[in-house]
Parts: C-alpha cells; sequence; structure tokens
C-alpha cells in the first residue's frame, strides 16, 4: 500500500519543484529569504512519505466512472492538490514542531532548529526566539503556497469552488483540534478516553484522510453523499492511522518514526495508551509515571520502564481491542460507499489494512 | 478620509461576526476552544480601523464604470473580502505580536498574552510558551477563516480565480518582506536605506494598499493595465504609511498607536528615522544610541532623549522630504491611472493626503 501512496511521489515532488521554483522567481527581489526559505521548504517537503498526496489520486480514481483524456486532466489536477497537501503538511509540522520544541523532524533538524542555528551563528539577541519567529513566518508562507497551488488549476468553476471550500473548512478544523492538543500537552489535567478519539478524528483523521480523500472525490464530481461518506470514512481510518502512529512513537525507534524514542512521553503527549496505562496502573505507580510524563529529561530507562508496564498491564492489547473495533467501523463503511467503483473497494480496504499493519 | 475608509466598518463587522458564528456552529463539537478562540478573534478583529476592509469597496468604486444592482452584488461581495482582509490582518498582526514579544495590540493584551494568562492560571508547565504556541493556531485559524469567507462568495468564474490567485500570491510576499524584518530586527547589523525602503513597499505596501485596492479593482472588472498600475500605487502609499507609521510610534503616545511609546526603539526596529539617526550622530553618541535601541528595558528618559536627538540633527525633516518625495510619486500614478473614474480619482488623492496627515 505505501508503494501504492508512494505511486506518484515523483509526479507530486515534480509539481512541488516547479510550483517553489516559479515563486522563487516572481518573488527574490523581495529579499534573499525568498532563495533561502523556499530551499528550506522544498528539503523539508521531498522528505515525506507524501500519503496525503497520493490520497488524493485514490479519491479520484475511487469514483471514476471512465477513463480517457477527461480523466488525465483531472489526474493531472489530483498531482497538484497533492503536492499542495504536502505544502499544507510542511505549515502544520512546522508550526507543530515550534509548538511540541521538537528538535528534529524527518531525521534532520526541524525548521526553527534550523534558523536558530543560523541566528546563532549571525549573534542574535535571543536566538531560540528568532529561530521560532522565522520558523512560523516559513509555516505561513507554506499555506500560501498550498493555497497559490491550488487557486492556480485550470478546472471546472463548480470543482475549483468546491475545493476551495473545501480546504478552507477542512483546515480550520483542524487548527481548532491542534488547539486542544497544545493544551491537553500543557496543563496537568487528564483527558478523558472520549476527548482524546475526539482529537485523533478530528486532527489526524479529517486532516490526513477526510480531506485529500474528498478533494479526490470532488475532481471525480463524485455525488454529496459520496463526498460525505469518504468524510466519515476519513475519520475512522485517522483514528486507526493515530494510535498505530503512538505505538510506532512509544515503540519504535527514531529510524522509523524520524523523532527520538518516547517523545511522546517527554512530551506529555495524552495518547490512548497513556490513558489506559494511568487508569491501570496502582496510586504508587501512577504517581511515579506522572514524574515522567512531561518530564523534557526523562532517561532511557524511564521510558523503558513505561514500556515493560504497558505490556505488562495489558495496555498494548486493549489498543489492538481498539484498533480491532475501529477497523470494523471503518470496513462497513466501505462496504456501503455510494458510487464507490470495484477499483476503490479494493484500494480502500488495502489502505484500511496498512493502517492496520505499517511498520512506518 | 478616516470617516470614508471607516464607513462600511459596520457592515463589515457584521459579516466578520456572521461568519464567525457560522464557523463556531458548524464546528463547537470539537472542543471547547472554537468558542473561546473565535470569540478572541472577534474581540480583537473588531478593534481594528478596517483601513483594509474599505480600501476593497474603494478599489471596486473606482473602477466601476456603472452603477445598479450588477454593482450591488459586487458591493456585497467587497464588504465580504473586506472582512476577510480584516481576518488576515488579525492574523499578521497576532503572529507579528508572538515574534515581537509585544504584549499590547490595540489597547488590550495581544493574543499570545491572553493565553500565556490562561495559562498560568492553569498551572502550565511553561505558560509563556503554551501562551505563544495558542497564539499561533489563533493566527493559522484567522487565515483559514479569511479564505473561507472568500471561497464561499458567489462570483463570476473569472473574477473568483482571479481573487484567491492575488490572495494567495500577495500573502506570500508578505510573509517573505516579514522573515527580513524578523530578522533585521534580531540580528546586530545595519540596514541600508533601500532595504528599509524594499521592507516597506514589500511588507506595508503591497499588503496593507495594492492586495485590498486590486481585489476592488478585480471585482471591477478592471483591466490588467489598471490593476498593475493599482498594485504599484499601493507600494507607494504602503511607503508613505510605514513612514507616517514609524515616525507616530515615535512621537506619539500610546493612546494613538495602542502600543507604548517607543516600543519601536526597545525592539530595534530598523526604522528610516533610526537609519538617519545613526548616519547623522557622532561616533560616541551613535554608541551611546546603540546601547538603547534593542534594549528592552530602556527608560523613558532613553527613549525621550532619542526623540531629542532625532529633532536636533534634522532627521524629522529629512523623514518630511522622504514623504514628500514619495507623495509627488504618488500624485503622478494616480493622474496617469487607466480606467480610474472621477470619483476614483478624488478619494485616491484624499487617501493620498490622509497618508500625510493623519494623527491616528
Amino acid at each position: 500500500m505505501l508503494a501504492e501512496l508512494g505511486r506518484l511521489k515523483p509526479q507530486i515532488v515534480a509539481c512541488l519543484e516547479s510550483q517553489l521554483t516559479k515563486v522563487r522567481q516572481e518573488n527574490s527581489h523581495i529579499n534573499h529569504w525568498v532563495d533561502d526559505v523556499m530551499a528550506r521548504i522544498h528539503d523539508f517537503s521531498i522528505r515525506g512519505k507524501m500519503i496525503r498526496g497520493g490520497l488524493v489520486d485514490i479519491g479520484l480514481r475511487a469514483f471514476s466512472q471512465t477513463t480517457g483524456p477527461a480523466t488525465a486532466q483531472f489526474s493531472s489536477a489530483a498531482i497538484a492538490i497533492g503536492a499542495a497537501m504536502e505544502l499544507l503538511q510542511s505549515l502544520l509540522l512546522i508550526h507543530d514542531d515550534i509548538m511540541d520544541q521538537d528538535d528534529k523532524r524527518r531525521g534532520k533538524p526541524s525548521l526553527h532548529a534550523q534558523y536558530r542555528q543560523l541566528a546563532q551563528q549571525a549573534a542574535a539577541v535571543d536566538s531560540n526566539h528568532t529561530g521560532e519567529s522565522m520558523a512560523i513566518c516559513a509555516g505561513d508562507a507554506c499555506a500560501f503556497l498550498a493555497l497559490d497551488t491550488i487557486a492556480g488549476l485550470d478546472l471546472p468553476p463548480g470543482i475549483y469552488r468546491a475545493l476551495m471550500q473545501l480546504l478552507s473548512r477542512e483546515l480550520a478544523v483542524v487548527v481548532f483540534a491542534q488547539m486542544g492538543d497544545v493544551w491537553n500537552g500543557a496543563v496537568d489535567h487528564e483527558v478523558g478516553f472520549d476527548e482524546i478519539l475526539k482529537l485523533y478524528r478530528f486532527k489526524t483523521g479529517r486532516y490526513t484522510f477526510s480531506l485529500p480523500l474528498m478533494a479526490g472525490a470532488l475532481l471525480a464530481e463524485a455525488s454529496r453523499s459520496s463526498v460525505a461518506a469518504i468524510s466519515e470514512l476519513g475519520e475512522v481510518l485517522g483514528i486507526l492511522f493515530q494510535i498505530k502512529d503512538d505505538d510506532m512513537g512509544l515503540f519504535a525507534g527514531s529510524q522509523t518514526t524520524g523523532k527520538p524514542m518516547g517523545s511522546d512521553i517527554r512530551e506529555n503527549k495524552k495518547t490512548l495508551h497513556r490513558h489506559f496505562l494511568l487508569e491501570r496502573a496502582d496510586i504508587s505507580t501512577r504517581q511515579h509515571f506522572l514524574t515522567i510524563f512531561g518530564n523534557k529529561n526523562a532517561s532511557s530507562a524511564e521510558i523503558a520502564e513505561i514500556q515493560a508496564t504497558m505490556e505488562e498491564l495489558g495496555v498494548r492489547s486493549s489498543i489492538d481491542a481498539e484498533l480491532g473495533f475501529y477497523a470494523a467501523q471503518a470496513r462497513e463503511k466501505i462496504d456501503s460507499l455510494p458510487g464507490l467503483n470495484a477499483w476503490g473497494a479494493g484500494m480502500l480496504n488495502s489502505l484500511l489494512e496498512w493502517n492496520l499493519t505499517r511498520l512506518a
């Protein structure tokens, strides 16, 4: 499945590159930061797996009733929208890394860490803050580059308009969800099961799956009910994706995730794993763990202790049960999805299986 | 002129409010931050002078060749685009205040200061950082709300598309310029006359004047050459506006600017005033002033010393000369603007005069 999702990566990268080159050429007279930030955004964006970019094309093909020249026009639009999705992903990751104070992303220094280093070399008054400020700008630039990529498409007016409305609506959703995520990570209060699931649904689900799949469906001129149904499926796929992501963050090394093992623990991310663990641990263990969660300097021994207790207390088997529950929901939704063609049904089922078994 | 620019404020506010209410209702199931941030964005946005919002309508009317029902449809679109401009202004100010570490804006705590206070009350681990993170999100939300406001408009496809392209292109410009501004404020290097003017042109000019005037001109279906000409005029108006803004920031109190007097000095903003001052001061005075510029704790006596020396060394009269030079350029551009109607010519001349004489 990852191969299928990544199939269009070369075309998406090429589209991204031509877009960045265009914007660089149009703006390099403003100052030298244009070249600087375009190069960094390029380097940052092409290192992604481009799942979201690939999903636009899957959404398009899953609802297309014909093949031929008309479809070819939309295929190239799907690639451009895919490139825009990757730029939006860069925006969110760049701003996310500032908020989480994560200095690494995709195996390299995150954007604010890159600019902090530059500011240190230039002896800036407060290099940390300067790094963050420059990265806020870099993220903002990604947003407008993404919009520009889609705004330049030559599409039938109805589809063009629907895409713009989809984009603005869904990005507001992810930002609202992010606020909850930031707050929950910063404040010492417990977050219930329902609230955690809501975050997965609205932050990961709508953004990672619903938005690109819906964009593809809109390109295919799928019916309103098809678009609504793929949107709901996307939420469930997102829950599965996020739980799996948390699991890899806890139990897989940085080679898989591009982040140091246990960084979610150090950042006190209110994951489902953490919720089950604290619910089941006895009072003294719970108190002890609460000194590790959110401790930026937690040792690898402490991380390992949490990992071991998760296995012992059956946290991972409960996680597997949740995955099973939502996988069943997703299967049902795929089976009853209106307007889906046979290729699409097969592809969405593969996507579901990949969400359950992926190792990266 | 301020009365003319503010004439539509009630309608723009009403449009803003209905947009915020719509988005709040659509999303309040996500979490309680939706209500929270919508209320803060509302309170923040309506306290603006709404210059940019008003300029869209001026751009529309300045190029309209007819009046009647057709124009009425576009007038209501101009108000919605005006509301979007105000939301974009909120985005830029919210992120700007984080970068400049300005705790006050429009006479009230800036957004990150509001969230920092909330985080303090909730005993967050790092309330300063949490406040900034929440405000980054609030700014991002403004961007998508602005886009949503325009994306929902019912306009002829050609105009709709042109507006989307204008928006994405111009916002990228302001972000690139902002990067230069952030860097110049943080790093101890001098910025030449040309670079300062470029910043005024691209950050203030294109964003404050060119973008809204061009949006209005596009609504009026003005010719390409008209749109290009109003864009150039906008840059010059922006230079005038920014120089005047710097002047008020230096010599007017917080009642006028909503910011403490001399905050640009404490932030080491590389203004044209500062440039002329350092160019003319003798070495020892220059060295002394360089310890005041960028000192967050500079006293009012030190600020007053800089003000007095600016008067003494003729900085303010040189500033007046610059204003005169660019005012002449602007007048020429207005006189030769293709497609401009008589009302528009009068209005743009009033706008120019206001830029030169405004006290707030």
